[in-house]
């Protein structure tokens, strides 16, 4: 069923195990966001200071293992490898651990292009599972971009694909918008 | 926000750990159900060896600290803890994690009604999330049961509450029913 | 694969005929609830007036033949025929009619379910298809119920299902909650 | 809120109008495909048939007046106007008649890229609903395309657009894939 890689697989691979390597390499330890940080400053900031390593991981992605790797207003990007650890009784990755790296995904979209002062939650996510991930699955991206952006509501898309292309899950989500400077 | 726990709460709290101290103590080692036992054997059966420590703990079970605590046909019971460990970079525990015991009580909600010779996978999950969940919120129940089961597709809706009660999350589920026996 | 009716299911379709017909006989034209009085009043108060023809009739009900046939805060009934008129190319009802109901007895249990002076946005709506409706699957009941009440956000789920008893399609939903006086 | 109508607002939405006329132009009819035809041609044929009038049009289109206006493999397009007759009760198009056109799109995008002697059925469907639909929203389009089409199951999403670009709602949806030749 694996396509044998060619070429530009080859490149695609190399390059994202490279922009991981950057990443966990200027990682400075595991926590949240301080909440004075977060009521504080545009989305977009805090998300590309944990991309730097100036805010910590946050602490889901180091008991999954995944990476926040690339974000922009509007976008994100996380990369993961599908280890043993994650597997559901039935042999094969569980749906969890594909649904968190693609919560992360649309939520920082959502985030990403909040001005300060302004927060979210996740109301729903749907996702759907169109091919089993396996140990031998390699690194895997879930992209996350922005639909609509409101200004009490926003939506968002996400897309869990491997270095070949091919595409393993998807899903969108909506997102409340919140206040957080109050005072 | 915090309800004070009034006596019922603390009986259902007490019974829920005392049940998970049960199910940790018989579990045996950590691994998916061996293919050939998959294939052969009623859901329900295989179920209920994950609870009684006959079959090992899956990974992801171990990974994200939840355990299997009850199961019948068409429905199951996982229970967790909500650990900082999970926590996403806002403040509370990640959606993901969430959105992992449910989609394990629904998905084992559906093989648990399955007879000998069938399968499942998971199409699609949809999670509505209707209240945070913190590192306060004690154990964490997620409660799947069957609403539909055809021959081909089967649906599951699921609920995840505290000891008081409490909703946090609710989802509903669609499965692809397989066909494993084919020799 | 119709059952063959049993007297309990005969029961149940006189009565839902009957119900059907006694609400059908008191409505009163066509219309939307005037602006002033949907921002005044509970929504109970509403969908009863609904109910009992002191209100009009929603114009999509009158267009895709549908009644609201019962309302009590946090639930709500509607039954439809299923008709050719609403066939969808491949010899069955469309998905859409049976959305349209689902999405009205979710709708209207949050309604129902709001004070004066908040109405509701729907935010996203999930149906599952479990078996097709069609011209002879007589009268058809949607009931809606609340999950969820928040300050900001509701979520409800509902079934269709035929007077034996049978499931056709099943939903959740998530509704903003809406200030609707302003002053 | 409604943005003046530019110059290519103006462009597309004549276009749109001279495309609709002529898709009504050529209809003939009102009715499901026949099912021997259903069973034996691939989905693109009986597809564009309904847009060239060789085959009627179906009953839930003429109920709820909107048109298949394009389609290719893995693509539809339809188009409706959002009339008075679709209101909800609290004053908008009822979010049933967007479903039934992005239901409409995203299962004949699956069909039309189906080979002769497959069909399918739609599993589940989730609407995002972003903007409320009024009668002044003009002329609206659902476009759907897939986004995975396997053995089994295909998924597609779909998009709800006026001609100024603006976005109404989206969706997704699973279908399951089905051998209608049986000798």
């Amino acid at each position: 069923m694996k396509s044998p890689p060619d070429s530009t697989h080859q490149q695609t691979l190399a390059q994202w195990r490279e922009q991981e390597a950057l990443v966990r390499q200027r990682a400075s330890g595991s926590g949240i966001i301080p909440p004075d940080l977060l009521a504080q400053r545009p989305g977009i900031e805090l998300m590309q200071a944990i991309v730097s390593g100036a805010l910590p991981v946050p602490p889901i992605a180091r008991s999954l293992d995944f990476v926040l790797i690339e974000v922009e207003p509007g976008r994100a990007v996380f990369q993961g490898d599908a280890k043993f650890d994650f597997y559901n009784p039935i042999g094969s990755v569980h749906g969890g651990w594909i649904a968190t790296l693609l919560d992360s995904c649309v939520g920082c979209a959502v985030h990403s292009a909040l001005p300060a002062g302004k927060g979210y939650t996740t109301l729903e996510l749907k996702v759907n599972y169109v091919r089993a991930v396996t140990q031998d699955s390699g690194p895997i991206r879930a992209e996350g971009k922005i639909i609509h952006l409101g200004g009490r509501v926003a939506t968002a898309e996400g897309r869990l694909t491997d270095p070949a292309g091919r595409l393993y899950a998807h899903c969108s989500t909506t997102c409340l918008i919140l206040d957080l400077a109050k005072g």
